[in-house]
């Protein structure tokens, strides 16, 4: 399994994965799950990846050896793409012809597809910033105002912090904290999801990255926090008084 | 959907389920899903109920039938039968052989079966207190000291607070609030489990339903839970620091 979110906020993006992958329960390995693609200055494009991981790496390869070739296009490159929604369109269209291909090939000894999704993040210098969810057929939906976030993989336990604390406005300092613990709730209740993490920011109009860290297991800036999260929630719940029904 | 959750404490069982039911999107009804088999005093049962309405209510109608039978026997009839396994044995064969018969009925006509799962509790005078989780099929697993609820339906929203609040030692007060608010984050994030509510708690050797309350739509208390329960977030949210990484 896999948890990634991702935030447009009007400060900038903020993008939180795990690194997790695992083929069957007792197949489990490290894999990152968020590639960017970086013309300092020019152009950032975050992209996390959730599904099988021969498509994701596969799709990953393939818009990478686009953006080397020799004769790339506005049309074939996401680093030449004229815009943030070319660059969906591009990546879409590349998930659903790997998927496809995939599927092929594996249909031939079994009723098993290859799917993924990704979230894809980024701003073009004089263009706006912009945050995708790609299905596996490749067609998308976008953040908006109303709902900022957009999350793949195991997305529930980590939703109701973000539902509550989460808006347009919120800084990126504070958004930080609430990925972190959304992953925090995801990790404590789903194994299939897990350290070591990747969170990486882009501030708006940088078109660079402008903060990358790789969060360790037991790094102790994240242990501290979800510590402090979990004393929050026990301190809260302690102090609601349900009051007495009638009949108690 | 559904979301329906049982504790077995110390000092008894308390037991929370929603009552919203909907065939596709746009038809949505309320029906009660939990049912209380009762002979105060001397045994008491409370089942939950979750998947195809169908199921769940022939299989309670076939076992109040069971108990109305002049010829029900322990083997027949849930508040005859010797102990609680034997409850959850019975429970079971019903709910896996309507399930069989009426996904028979629907292969008619369509791919749809019909299943459903049940969370059970209860207790007999002189026997322990017992709550089990029991599968369509008709098996079951049991509430431990280690793992001391049991959730069926849309089960992961609500899922973080009971992992973080609840032990075999948490008092019926703290127990409510709990099960309480695990409901909050689910009505909030899945409009398919709806209001009102149906709120039990049997406690240890009263073998009858020791408080029983029907939690309806705007009921105040709950409101100023939920309210309190929010402000609780944020205010342990907006207190945790993040501390700068190195690069900030």
């Amino acid at each position: 399994m896999t948890y990634c979110v991702g935030l447009l906020l009007k400060e900038g993006i903020v993008m939180l994965s795990d690194t997790r992958t695992n083929a069957g329960l007792d197949n489990i390995s490290v894999y990152k799950k968020m590639y960017v693609f970086e013309n300092p200055g020019e152009r950032v494009i975050v992209i996390l990846t959730a599904g099988s991981l021969s498509v994701t790496q596969t799709t990953m390869a393939k818009l990478q050896e686009a953006i080397d070739d020799d004769d790339a296009t506005e049309e074939t490159s996401i680093m030449k793409a004229r815009t943030m929604l070319d660059v969906a369109e591009i990546v879409g269209a590349e998930l659903a012809r790997v998927a496809e291909d995939i599927s092929e090939k594996l249909s031939r000894n079994s009723q098993a597809r290859g799917t993924a999704s990704v979230i894809l993040g980024g701003q073009r210098r004089g263009g706006a910033m912009r945050l995708f969810l790609i299905y596996p057929e490749g067609n998308h939906i976008e953040a908006t105002a109303d709902t900022p976030f957009l999350q793949i993989g195991e997305h529930k336990y980590g939703k109701p912090i973000l539902d509550r604390v989460v808006s347009l406005d919120t800084s990126i300092s504070d958004a930080k904290k609430a990925v972190l613990l959304s992953m925090d709730s995801t990790l404590r209740s789903n194994l299939s999801v897990g350290m070591p993490l990747d969170l990486a920011i882009v501030r708006y109009d940088d078109c660079r990255l402008s903060e990358y860290r790789r969060i360790e297991n037991g790094d102790p800036v994240f242990a501290a926090m979800s510590l402090a999260w979990s004393k929050a929630l026990r301190d809260g719940f302690s102090q609601i008084v349900v009051e007495p029904p009638a009949n108690d």
